[in-house]
């Protein structure tokens, strides 16, 4: 199995991309493709350890930058790292692709190479969150901003699948995000969508969860809208981050409380790894036809390799059929195709 | 000056917020007027030291449950400790009101007993969030769940007056809650609002940002819809509590580890006191004519004491007529009333 990498995406670039993508391959024992220009790549390959993983470097002269606007710059440069990594996972030649780069152009790129799977109108970027109890999925993170109802429907089916694949829970309880526990808060679109959930073949609605709640653990998959789930997630990055830096500031404020903090280096370890956004790997895109890993921008070595892991992981499953099956079963096909509002 | 107090609203009751209350308005050095059932207060003020604060006990034999009808229940129960308070500002008796309870009936009844500012379409939560660089003014954080544009904008506009006040910060910066920075991203209401904030009078607007900006404190007023507002406040206090009791189970995982982690003890401490949500007081509601302070439900003596020092505070700035000015000025008063979503 070869998991395609876009060796130029993220704002590191290939010399923090390539050798995360090394580290990960070699451990989720699968073969590379890196895509980029050949040149660039070939200098990023250069003094890095390669034993053991198979390699192959696809020429990709074009590249598309992270403000560039995602489908006009899919369409104009087919030669970019991201769309000839799409291409690779379309042809069979890659089993997967990670990219860190544009997340837009990854989103258009993957709906244009590759497809949506058939009954699914809007694919869906998921990711794991730390949680008291292990880690919850939480989706969507911004593909899809002003969803309607029944895509939210297809995100808690699509997320239902994902987890009980992923962590072999059984009927994983899906949370729908709100302001409040109660059936009638929410905002128009979650008032419209709980009784839609209730309903819904394959999703085990466990009914609102309120934000404090997704730390918690109380439920296996957090069901919101594009735009709150970016919000969120970011929210909680930015406090979890906050916290770790008022913490270090205190702890070596003096010499006394420096030298306790010494004695607890590795309790400090251990807990900013459990809450480190970057251990739990990348997000995959649901609900197109293939298997699609998009990385944080700002990833580093760790983050890119748990990435490549997931991919291989997430490869393997190959959940399409799964959702098609059960999309098919619930009848919400029936929407017109439009095109992704954070895409088009 | 007094300040009226809902001595049996929050999930902690009486025993709680009366004693919370009494300190409070000893440190703010002004009177208090609690609403109640007279023989439940009396006895949660028996054995707290009152000395040196002037109470006045009002009679409100009814109760207003956390999960009553909001509206309704204010229609139904005149004699609740939270209309008996309200009455007490819009009489003058009180100079602001401070309640723990139903904060969707506290928003009912402050519309429907002291209304609107003029030009004021709809009363915004606003909430300090701890930041880096101090702290940051999140609104709304929960009275209009779908606002339009313009409600948007009042809320800058509000926002931006109370900062200014409050913290003594000259025209406060303010940014719109979005998931991305550049101009294009958002979700329709947050594009649509983006050139109308640009516009607007009396707002310093820096453009969007993301959930990861709030606590790195890149603004002083933050923006956003009421649903958003509340899952972002509510993951940021989750995240915290989460991040703090990791630590706790890992720094006391061992003897060693616990030995050094009491020598540790004021540093932790000290953090917890930057982040904890419990210090920075109660949220006014703004755009009402009047001061009203909603504190947590599971606020304890020592948030319910802030509430009433911010209340007191608060009264005394009286942000009433400039927020009348200001909106009067933008032309922005155009809009026929409706019913909050959450109150209605």
């Amino acid at each position: 199995v070869n998991i395609a990498v876009d060796a130029v995406g993220g704002d590191h670039g290939p010399d923090v991309v390539v050798p995360g993508a090394i580290a990960g391959a070699r451990r989720a024992g699968v073969g590379l493709i890196l895509t980029g220009p050949e040149a660039v790549v070939r200098a990023a390959l250069a003094g890095v350890d390669v034993s053991g993983v198979a390699i192959e470097v696809i020429e990709a002269p074009e590249t598309i930058a992270m403000d560039d606007h995602p489908a006009q710059a899919v369409r104009r440069k087919p030669r970019s790292s991201i769309v000839v990594g799409m291409n690779a996972v379309k042809e069979g030649r890659a089993a997967a692709l990670v990219s860190a780069g544009n997340s837009g152009a990854v989103m258009a790129a993957a709906l244009m190479v590759l497809g949506r799977i058939p009954g699914i109108d809007r694919p869906a970027i998921a990711g794991f969150i730390p949680t008291r109890t292990g880690r919850c999925l939480l989706l969507d993170l911004g593909a899809v901003t002003d969803p309607r109802p029944q895509h939210l429907v297809q995100f808690a089916q699509m997320g239902s699948l994902f987890v009980a694949q992923a962590l072999g829970v059984e009927r994983p309880t899906v949370g729908l995000l709100s302001n409040g526990e109660e059936a009638a808060k929410g905002n128009n679109l979650v008032r419209e969508t709980y009784p839609l959930l209730a309903a819904a073949p394959g999703v085990n609605f466990a009914g609102n969860v309120e934000g404090k709640d997704i730390t918690r653990g109380v439920v296996d998959v957090v069901v919101t809208d594009g735009f709150t789930g970016n919000v969120a997630l970011k929210v909680a990055e930015g406090v979890a981050t906050f916290v770790g830096d008022l913490l270090r500031a205190e702890v070596t404020a003096t010499l006394p409380r420096k030298l306790a903090a010494l004695l607890l280096r590795p309790a400090f370890r251990a807990a900013r790894a459990r809450m480190d956004y970057a251990e739990t790997g990348g997000a995959p895109l649901l609900g197109v036809n293939g298997t699609v890993i998009i990385a944080h921008g700002r990833s580093n070595e760790t983050a890119i390799a748990n990435a490549v892991v997931v991919a291989g992981q997430s490869a393997e499953r190959d959940l399409a059929p799964a959702i098609a099956a059960l999309v098919a079963g619930s009848g919400n096909s029936t929407l017109p195709p439009e095109p992704a509002s954070s895409v088009g």
